[in-house]
């Protein structure tokens, strides 16, 4: 399947979050990504296979159209402040299959097939510890 | 079961961010949630049977703690900048089975029973729409 069918063009992305347009970004067919006033909206990574979670990062106007242009995830690093693709030099992309978009715009579910293990610990998801009895258990 | 043993003890809960606890944090079994610069975390919302992701939303530490204490998912409300008991209005509470937390400890996984739709537009999940072709579609 083409990305460009998956996904469209990439386009220029308003950042405008001060018009609310909400009838039309909760119901309508317009993607009109909101980002907050850092210029951020939040994706989970959830594998396209299992529904696990993976991992949660977020995501600028850069990141989002370098995602949708590549069809892997691209994320922003706030720590770094720098456009971040994940798997970089671990090789362990996230190849992107679907997106799917909340009701205000605002947040992002990237379905993805993964090169290997989603976490920097060698861990396959981000989220491997149960908080039990006010202690992290691994899972 | 026992919500003392799913969650123990509510805690008062640091807000320091900048001493890092890097390895204790990604490795050990200490719960050490760790807020961004506007003392907030990011809570995905997971459906504990089906794997759905129900939603997204930002929890600070007096969400948490009532969380925690009630069962019974509590966010922080950026635009309203207060505490939001999921579903107080509405009734569509979300008890809280599971929570599981990332390597790095600034983002939560709620793994819940919905006791209605999890969107107030009355979706069962706010990601109901697909991004393809550069326009949404419900799914």
């Amino acid at each position: 399947m083409q990305l460009t069918y998956l996904f469209g063009k990439a386009r220029t992305i308003s950042t405008d979050t001060t018009f609310p347009h909400d009838a039309e970004r909760e119901h309508g067919t317009s993607f009109m990504p909101k980002f907050d006033a850092g210029g951020l909206l939040c994706a989970i990574v959830q594998h396209v296979a299992t529904g696990e979670i993976l991992m949660v990062a977020f995501m600028d106007a850069e990141a989002l159209n370098a995602t949708r242009q590549t069809g892997v995830a691209h994320f922003h690093s706030r720590s770094r402040g720098t456009l971040w693709k994940k798997g970089e030099s671990s090789g362990n992309i996230l190849e992107v299959q679907e997106i799917l978009v909340d009701c205000d715009q605002d947040a992002l579910v990237l379905r993805v097939s993964p090169a290997g293990p989603a976490c920097h610990t060698g861990a396959r998801s981000c989220f491997y510890r149960l908080l039990e009895n006010g202690e992290l258990k691994q899972i």
